[in-house]
């Protein structure tokens, strides 16, 4: 825990960093003009909104893609202009970090159904003039990877070094093995499962059920108008208390008053209610509601639990893993991950394992930087090694 | 697991229980007419709805008082005329069950603030003439044990055998012990602990702002008119998860989908999810929200962990105790229990622990009776021969 590296000490862009960085669009279609998707609708043109950090070689065999889970965005590293935070990952992504941007070239992409610059369902409908609304298609994980693989098509890459990702990020991880198994020499699906357990889909049941019982959700038509904020919010609340853990919660709150007022009905007077109330309102400035349906509904379809597919391909293609869980983290529990270990293994794929004694709960994927740098730079390498071994 | 009773098999009335019961209510106030509250308000006249199964004897030291959860009531045993399954506690409470109604007399009070037939927020008012909504007064449990008291008074009983409940039933026990340690022989808290928890009251705190931000609740004032019902159903739905476990709902619904309608948007497709919405549907024909915004509350004040009274007040009254926990209860975890049985160890005091290894999470405390009846059952006869030994 004394590991914990705070973005907070980063108090200006650059201090130990990427310094400056933009995002990029990259606007495609399938022949003639949508993606096909998993569900059979079609969807186009799509845009994903992008960004990479360090350069990609001559072999173009040094590329590595970053992907976010549920509320990321392709901001994963180094600043924005006026920004007081750097990109999500920034302490794993940058020089001499992690994913060493010295030596490789890391691109992360937002997803297809989000909100920061992709196409999702507050993207213009071509065919109606207005927001999609409800009128965006349900996607799927598979969907979402499927429109990456357009991205790497597009930057000229043919096989990634790696792919690397936590919660939903480990799922397109995953996914991306089953899709995609000739693009890929390695990867790190970090706290995540083979599929979505019952309980998760409740807690995601639960969230959409917050959004769509504001009636300012208005069955997803309120682009132009009112949001469903406080929906949104409660949905976020929820989701917080799962990345947290019992432990976590109780070192960072305790049962800590906001204020001496006992006796006022129903104000948040406990710290632990207060921070929840600020990361709900604080996620409503920068996330569609619709995007958070969307998406939820896409990790809750995931399941690649029941084929040998995962196996077979990695194995096929000799793709090493390198499979990461947290002791405390109740929401994607160490079992989860095991699970993918055991398939894995039991195709003879070569798997490297770690489960890491931290007590932030799910959180710890973003902040247990210590322990997951250390894994991450020694596993790259080595991937790194047997590319220019086997030139 | 395979022990489970289920109450589907009690087909009939008196199969073998309690038969038909009634609920009867107590009306009282301390003088001039009102109780004084922990928080410092009056509350008068008060009312609480209350049963009894067996009978008192011409000693009056067979009583058991039995304390319900959030969203429980007076009804722990037996059959109302016309219902379709017994009281919450049926399977624990008659004749040769755990709570042998052959040999002790059985009292189960609704709590004050509750929607049962006790005051509380959907009472009448007497200053206006109109339900209270918020203008009741916040109570703690304190208040909850207090007004029990007038009720065990009033029933001619100056000490109980023991006191039982689970969850919050579990606190009232603690909060017994403290309050009024002389009325008190033994006492069995079952998945509860000295203090509510951060990552509890944040569960809490989301229900409660389910409830809130359902436009019907109006402030509390929507008696007479539309209820806040999809938002009191929300709270039950997000309560309902923390009552199961991972494991209990992976082995009750797995990824089983409702429908084959796979491509619908945002229906509650799989089974977990219909489940979910079923009981949220359900509590709210039988749950007033304000109740569940004021006994939360009085849940999350809950905090007894830091004097040593309840240690040196059981020992000196020689108060016995027999603690219960579930294994996979994640709610109130093992921890919380064994921090009791730590704290009474620590004064000396006579204490029995039991961790149950169940899977069924916080729930298993209404399920697992074969090993709890097994317990309580040596537990109580225990104690009831030493008071005839003493006498």
């Amino acid at each position: 825990m004394k590991d914990k590296i705070q973005n907070e000490n980063l108090t200006q862009p650059g201090f130990d960093g990427l310094g400056f960085v933009k995002t990029k669009y990259f606007k495609f279609a399938e022949p003639p003009d949508h993606l096909v998707l998993e569900l059979g609708k079609k969807l186009g043109p799509v845009t994903l909104a992008y960004e990479t950090y360090g350069t990609l070689n001559a072999r173009k065999d040094n590329a590595v893609l970053i992907l976010h889970a549920l509320s990321g965005d392709a901001h994963a590293a180094g600043w924005h202009e006026g920004d007081k935070k750097p990109g999500w990952w920034d302490n794993m992504i940058g020089p001499g970090k992690a994913f060493d941007t010295d030596k490789y070239f890391v691109i992360c992409s937002n997803v297809l159904g989000g909100c920061k610059g992709s196409t999702g369902p507050s993207s213009l409908n071509p065919a109606k003039g207005k927001p999609y609304g409800l009128d965006f298609p349900m996607i799927t994980i598979s969907d979402i990877v499927k429109a990456q693989k357009y991205l790497i098509d597009h930057l000229g890459i043919e096989k990634l070094l790696s792919l690397a990702g936590g919660s939903m990020g480990g799922m397109q991880v995953l996914q991306w093995v089953r899709s995609f198994p000739e693009m890929v020499r390695s990867a790190i699906p970090v706290a995540t499962g083979l599929k979505h357990s019952p309980q998760q889909i409740a807690f995601n049941e639960v969230g959409r059920q917050a959004i769509m019982s504001d009636l300012e959700w208005k069955n997803g038509d309120y682009y132009g108008s009112a949001s469903p904020k406080r929906g949104l919010a409660l949905a976020r609340m929820i989701g917080h208390i799962t990345y947290m853990s019992d432990t976590s919660m109780e070192e960072k709150f305790s049962r800590k008053l906001k204020s001496g007022n006992y006796n006022f009905a129903f104000h948040p007077d406990f710290e632990v209610e207060g921070y929840l109330h600020y990361k709900g309102d604080d996620f409503v400035k920068r996330f569609d509601a619709n995007s958070y349906l969307y998406i939820t509904k896409a990790i809750d379809y995931f399941d690649i639990s029941a084929s040998n597919a995962l196996a077979l391909k990695s194995k096929e293609e000799n793709i090493r893993f390198l499979v990461i869980s947290f002791k405390s983290d109740w929401l994607y529990p160490p079992y989860q991950s095991i699970g993918i270990v055991r398939k894995l293994k039991a195709g003879s794929v070569d798997v490297s394992y770690c489960e890491i004694d931290s007590s932030y709960g799910h959180d710890a994927f973003l902040i247990e930087m210590r322990e997951e740098t250390s894994l991450v730079k020694h596993f790259l390498s080595r991937i790194y090694r047997e590319v220019g071994d086997g030139r």
